[in-house]
C-alpha cells in the first residue's frame, strides 16, 4: 500500500470512457443481458408497488392529458417494458369511467445500449397492452428510445411527469479520479472496487465521484420534471455508513480473486488488474439524502434499504451460475475493453466456481436502496 | 395473362408482413444502407431548401418554447441527422438575439430499423452542433428514436410542429391485395411491380393500396400535428398519370430481368418470381392532392415533381454500381425474405450489369415528388 496517496481530481490517464464502453450485453443470446436479468427483475419486483403508487399519485395530482414517464437506464431486457406495463395499467385503472391519458414512454440508456432488441419486442408489447385492455378503451402508449447519459440533460424542460430508474444509478459517469499515488501508480492494487484491504483514500475517491454524479443527475432532472412530478430510484446500496460491508464487497472480492487465478495461469498481467477500477458505487441512504437536500429541487419522501438473498433457492450451483451470468452480462463490455475479450470465458468460469463455493458456505446477499423524490 | 381477374381485397395468402420485414440494410458495412444512401442524399438536397423554409415558417408563426420535429422513415443513414442539423441551424438563425427554442427531434422508422447505428453516431452529431454554435448559445437538441409504422399513430396528440419524410412514403404498408386471379394464381407474372406488360388490374390494385395507406398516414398525422404545423413529404413519384412511364418502370423491369437470368441458371424457381410483388407505389401529384382534399385536415401549399438523372456522372460503370448498391441496401431484407439470402449476391451482380448496360444506352432517370402540407 502506498503511504502518500495522490488525491487530485484529475481523471486517471488510462481512464475508461464509461459512456462509450458501458453497455449491457446486446441481443438475445445465451450470455445476453436480456437472458440474464432475472436478478434485476427480482429487485424490481420489490419496488414495483413503490412505482405504481408513486405514478398514480402523480397522475391523481396533475391529471395531465398526456402522461410522460421516463425509465432511465432501461437496458435491453424485458424489465424496462414490464415496468412500463405496470404503470400504464395502474394509471388507467385510476381513470375508470373517464378516458385514460395518452402515455408517452421515454426509454433511456447510453447510446451504445442495444435499443434494437427493445424495439423488436415492441409489437408483442403493444399487443399485450391491447389484450389487457380487453373490451375497454385501449390506452394509447407512445414509446421512444432516448440515447444519452442521465448524468446530463436528456429531455426538454418541464416535460416529464414520472421518472424511474432501476439498477443503474450505482454506475458512475467515470472511474473516480484520485486512485493513483504520487508516482501515478494504482493505490487499489489487486482490487477493482472498495475492499476491506483498500486504503481509506479509495472509499473517499469513490464517494466523492458518486456525490458529483448524483448531484448532476438531480440538477438535470430538476429541469425536466414538472412540479409535483416524482422519481422512484432504486440502486445497489449500503445499509449503513461502512464502506467495506461484506454484503457489498463479497461479489467484487470474488471477481478480484478470479483475476488473481488468471494472473497465476499467466492469462492476465498483474499490472492490468492493478490498474482496473470499476466505475461503480453503492451509496448509503444518508449520502443520497444529503445530495438531494444540497441540490434543493426535490423532496425525499421515502427511503428504504432492502436486503435480497441471492442464494435463496438453496441450490448453490444454480444460484451461483445465475449471479455469475448476470455479473457477466452487465460487466462484459467494460472488462472486455480493458482486459481483452478473449479472457472473458475463463474469467467467468472461475467466477461461477468461486460464487458457487461462497454460496455453499454462506448466504450471499445484496442490498438495494429505493427512494421516492418529489419535484418541488 | 388471366382474363378473369379476381380483384377482391383479401390479402394474398402468401403476402409478406412488410412491417416485420422491410428495413434498410443495417450497420456500416460495404452493402449497408448507411454506406449506400447517396442517391437518397441527392434527392434530399433537392428538397433541403423546402424543408428549412417550411420549418422556419412554422417557427415564425408559432414561436413554441419547444420545437418538435419528426423525421418519418429516418432509416439508419446519415441523411436523417443531416436534415435535422439543417433545421436546427436554420431555426436558430431566425432567433438571433433571443434564445433559440429547445429542439425535440423524433426519428421514426419501423421497429426492425437499425436504430443502434443512428444512436452510435449521436456523440459526433451533438459535437458538431456545439462546434457550429461556436461562441453563441448552444441550441439544446433532444433526440429520440420512435419505432413504429407511420401508417398509424406514432406520437401523442397535438405534439408535433414539423414533420418531414424522405424516400419512404413510396413504400406501402403491404403488398396490394387483388394481385391474384380466380384460381389464386398471380396476375403479374414475371414482374415485381407495374410494368408496361402488366394487366390493368395490377395498376388499379397498387393505386388503391396507395390511397388507403396515404389516407391513413394523413389521418394519423392530423391527430399529431398542431394547427399551423407543416409537413414536407418527398417520395418517388410520376410526372403524369401514366403508370408504365419508363422513368418509373425501367429499374423494376431490370430487376425482373435479373431474376429471369437466375431462373435460366436454375438458381430461382419461376413460380417464386411470379408470386413476388413489391410493396411499392410511385404516386402522381394528382393522387396525393386528391387524398389530401378527401382527408381534409391539411392544405397542400406546394407540389413539384423533380427529375433526377441517375446516370449523370457520364461513367456508366460507376453510376450503375451506385444505383445497384442503393437498390440492394433498400430491398435486400424483402428479397432475402422471399427468395432466400443465398441468391442476393448473384442477383445484384446481374442487376449491376444490366443497369450499367442501360446507362450506356440511355439516361436513367428517377422522379421525386415534393409536397408541403399545412395543418389547418
Amino acid at each position: 500500500m502506498s503511504s502518500s496517496l495522490h488525491c487530485s481530481d484529475d481523471p486517471a490517464p488510462s481512464s475508461m470512457n464509461v459512456e462509450a464502453v458501458l453497455h449491457m450485453k446486446a441481443g438475445l443470446g445465451e450470455t445476453s443481458y436480456a437472458k440474464n436479468s432475472t436478478l434485476q427483475k427480482k429487485s424490481m419486483d420489490t419496488v414495483k408497488s413503490l412505482v405504481t403508487e408513486s405514478a398514480r399519485d402523480v397522475y391523481a395530482l396533475l391529471r395531465p392529458e398526456r402522461f410522460t414517464l421516463a425509465d432511465l437506464g432501461c437496458s435491453s431486457g424485458t424489465n424496462a417494458l414490464g415496468m412500463v406495463e405496470e404503470v400504464v395499467r395502474s394509471v388507467s385503472d385510476l381513470c375508470r369511467g373517464s378516458p385514460p391519458p395518452e402515455f408517452s414512454v421515454l426509454l433511456n440508456d447510453l447510446p451504445t445500449n442495444d435499443f434494437n432488441t427493445i424495439f423488436s419486442r415492441l409489437p408483442e408489447f403493444t399487443g399485450k397492452l391491447k389484450a389487457d385492455a380487453g373490451a375497454g378503451a385501449d390506452p394509447m402508449v407512445f414509446l421512444s428510445g432516448v440515447p444519452g447519459s442521465f448524468y446530463g440533460r436528456l429531455f426538454p424542460g418541464r416535460s416529464v411527469h414520472f421518472v424511474c430508474s432501476f439498477s443503474s444509478l450505482h454506475w458512475l459517469s467515470q472511474v473516480p479520479p484520485g486512485l493513483l499515488d504520487d508516482m501515478n501508480g494504482p493505490v487499489n492494487k489487486g482490487k477493482m472496487f472498495i475492499s476491506s484491504t483498500s486504503p481509506p483514500a479509495v472509499a473517499a475517491a469513490y464517494s466523492r465521484q458518486f456525490r458529483r454524479d448524483f448531484s448532476l443527475f438531480l440538477r438535470s432532472r430538476a429541469a425536466e420534471v414538472v412540479a409535483g412530478g416524482q422519481m422512484v430510484l432504486a440502486m445497489l446500496g449500503r445499509e449503513d455508513e461502512r464502506h467495506a460491508d461484506r454484503n457489498m464487497t463479497l461479489l467484487w472480492d470474488l471477481l478480484s480473486e478470479s483475476f488473481a487465478a488468471l494472473v497465476l495461469q499467466g492469462m492476465v498481467e498483474q499490472g492490468k488488474v492493478d490498474a482496473y477500477d470499476a466505475p461503480f458505487y453503492a451509496p448509503s441512504i444518508r449520502e443520497i439524502e444529503e445530495e438531494v437536500r444540497r441540490e434543493g429541487s426535490f423532496r425525499m419522501g421515502y427511503a428504504r434499504a432492502y436486503e435480497a438473498n441471492l442464494s435463496g433457492s438453496g441450490d448453490a450451483r444454480r444460484d451461483g451460475r445465475t449471479v455469475s451470468m448476470a455479473v457477466r452480462a452487465i460487466q462484459e463490455s467494460m472488462l472486455g475493453h480493458h482486459f481483452g475479450t478473449e479472457i472473458i470465458d475463463a474469467l467467468f468460469a472461475k467466477y461461477t466456481e468461486l460464487v458457487t463455493a461462497a454460496m455453499e458456505r454462506e448466504d450471499v446477499k445484496s442490498v438495494q436502496i429505493g427512494v421516492v423524490l418529489t419535484r418541488l
